[in-house]
């Protein structure tokens, strides 16, 4: 089956924000073996909608639309499906009953414009939006489906996953294509890519790899194409096990794991705490490990210890350490994350001291350094780093740097104890 | 001036990569007063290419092409342009010496396939690609225009600054799109939509308004159209003058501006720190506020109290009142923005308690009940959040949410320290 996704809204085509909407669309619908052929952003424009999606609807087997569903006047791609589908709009009662719900529980007073919004051609298959207040509507004419969403990215990614894809599925048949993301960290890339280069050329003919960097990991992507599932996640399963043999320390997951949901896990192994001071990561370690559901079973909280004063004061630090060795050190960061320890009461903490930049570096210490420590319950460690790129990447790289220090610790006491 | 942007290659169909490239083009061409209409991505195949440029050519001024210009088999293009154009692809000298200067420098050997990137049809100008191999080519009918150009980024971005914006500068005049963004807070979308839909109303014809909401904000977009760009920039003012009577309290910034470096500046200004006591935001707000440089001159840091000990042993919290109230409740939240201004020796402190979810609710305290607090040099005041999203948006609106009540506070003081 092959697919078209159209993207609708001024912001696209202005520029304003990059299409990453089609991206995600076009990696679900490759993941059930459907092929995108097309890609399109168009404007609000009530002849353009019409005429594109008309067009687009002749020509594929599938197309997804996102945009152009807001209560706002700007939106009038329904006004179009209408027109195409020779349709009325009628009132969906269940979504306007949705929509009175939310609007209840925030207590707000629903308007007339989102009332609105529960209005549907009346011969679309109505799917539920859990995440907002647009419903998405399915058109289908025996050989095509249609399908129109909201274009808020997590409304549109929760309508695809509970509607969208089961259905598609259950269109598509036999044919499989199966993927498997790794994820590393630790290896630039090209180090990387040389030191699994001969794994890379023994691979299946039928199995293709891709590299997908981010400041949190470089993700490898197997895919593998087939029409036996289970033969197919053998094979992925053999060839992941080789490439644990050749970088065992920078493998750190698999699919949709993180660097804190790893080093959650590894903590509720042990039934360990963890705490954080956070100096130059201002905060980010601590929201990585809590956007994760459960995180208060491991993480009890820490310091956000941006100026010296609460280093000193907070965290018991060395005014002395401060003044002799500065606030990016060895010194510091181990007495950060030693004390951190000993005042939340925790197993382990994690502390970092660095210089995010732009501003603050110094000649012995330019922007990139970072000093990251964590604390166990027998001791302390530490490591300099040098990022060196632009402060958001650095910060995240630190926060994410830290906590792969820990997990290598939490591991290796791991693989100690079995011993 | 009317234009289309296409981008021709697999990685952007499969999800691989975002196509930011696009985006890029589109600000570029929008910053020139050119409209662009439509943005589409299509594969390498031949006849794709060949039909889809002819259209696009047929009905647009402008089409500018990215990718399918490399050495490998699954570059195209130029033959699809060879047949659309009546042309013939000939060697051009001047790009083979530019080729092998960059092998020579090298120190590599000039390949076969490498030297082919210096054959262009024998009707185009040749545009010269000052940061790689493959040149871009530009037709010209008399009506429209049509640049094929390499899909690398820093290549393509070269080119456009170059040659093609220029190019395309000669021919349009002088009209001019001038965007201006207005951030707003607190108003769901469509009260905001009725409470300025009169100011909408009566907005001049060459001026359109577009809503870009996000967890973080719904950014109001005014576009106009003109040829004087200062008297469009003192209209667009006006406007926006109407819009701060109507909403006063809700826009916190303009374009790039964020809640965070808005509170950031208020904070500057007064001369005043700040200091946080997160729980169920988990470290985001200071994690927002450390991401902008130069946060150290406001924000001292603070405690991510995730864990009730914490809240009780550092943030001095009484047990009570978390065993009575709970922790999520008004009495604990007060009590922790209290005591970090207190501890930290800040002026400012927000403190925050809530069900992020989706575990941890009660009947009386769904997921998504959040209690905000502002601890300020005379007093501490606190609201009640009903939020009810997913978790990550829960945590980033109550974030965001946190800081726009410093906001507020911050501007009524300084409204009566002027009075």
């Amino acid at each position: 089956m092959n697919a078209a996704i159209l993207t609708i809204g001024e912001e696209i085509l202005i520029g304003q924000i990059v299409d990453t909407n089609s991206a995600w669309i076009a990696t679900e619908l490759n993941n059930i073996g459907v092929s995108v052929r097309r890609i399109v952003s168009i404007s609000d424009s009530y002849e353009e909608i019409k005429n594109t999606i008309s067009k687009l609807f002749n020509e594929f087997d599938i197309v997804l639309i996102t945009g152009g569903l807001g209560p706002t006047n700007d939106d009038v791609t329904k006004h179009a499906l209408c027109e195409l589908f020779n349709a009325e709009l009628i009132v969906h009662k269940p979504t306007l009953d949705h929509i009175a719900g939310i609007f209840a529980r925030r207590g707000l007073l629903l308007t007339e414009l989102n009332a609105k919004q529960a209005e549907v051609p009346n011969n679309c298959k109505v799917l539920f939006n859990p995440n907002g207040t647009a419903p998405a509507m399915l058109f289908e004419n025996g050989k095509s489906i249609m399908v129109s969403m909201p274009g808020v990215p997590y409304e549109m990614k929760a309508i695809m996953k509970l509607h969208v894809i089961p259905e598609i599925k259950g269109k598509n048949g036999t044919r499989v294509v199966y993927h498997k993301n790794i994820q590393t960290f630790g290896l630039p890339e090209s180090f990387l890519a040389e030191k699994i280069s001969e794994w890379e050329r023994n691979l299946p003919e039928n199995t293709s790899l891709a590299y997908l960097p981010s400041p949190n990991s470089i993700r490898l992507r197997l895919s593998t194409i087939g029409s036996d599932t289970s033969l197919i996640k053998n094979n992925t399963q053999l060839q992941i096990e080789k490439l644990k043999s050749i970088i065992p320390n920078n493998i750190f997951g698999f699919d949709d794991d993180t660097m804190a949901r790893t080093v959650a896990r590894l903590l509720l192994e042990k039934n360990a705490k963890l705490a954080v001071a956070e100096s130059c990561t201002g905060g980010t370690i601590a929201q990585l490990l809590t956007e994760n559901s459960g995180s208060s079973e491991y993480f009890v909280g820490g310091i956000v210890a941006y100026s010296n004063e609460l280093k000193v004061e907070q965290l018991r630090v060395s005014n002395n350490d401060i003044e002799k060795f500065g606030a990016v050190s060895q010194q510091v960061v181990e007495a950060m994350a030693a004390n951190a320890r000993d005042i939340f009461k925790t197993h382990y903490a994690i502390a970092t001291s660095g210089i995010a930049g732009p501003t603050g570096a110094t000649k012995e210490k330019p922007v990139g350094t970072v000093w990251i420590a964590v604390a166990t319950p027998q001791n302390v460690v530490s490591e300099l780093h040098t990022f060196g790129g632009d402060r958001e990447r650095n910060i995240l790289r630190s926060a994410v740097a830290a906590l792969n220090m820990l997990r290598l610790i939490l591991l290796e006491e791991k693989m100690a104890e079995k011993t």
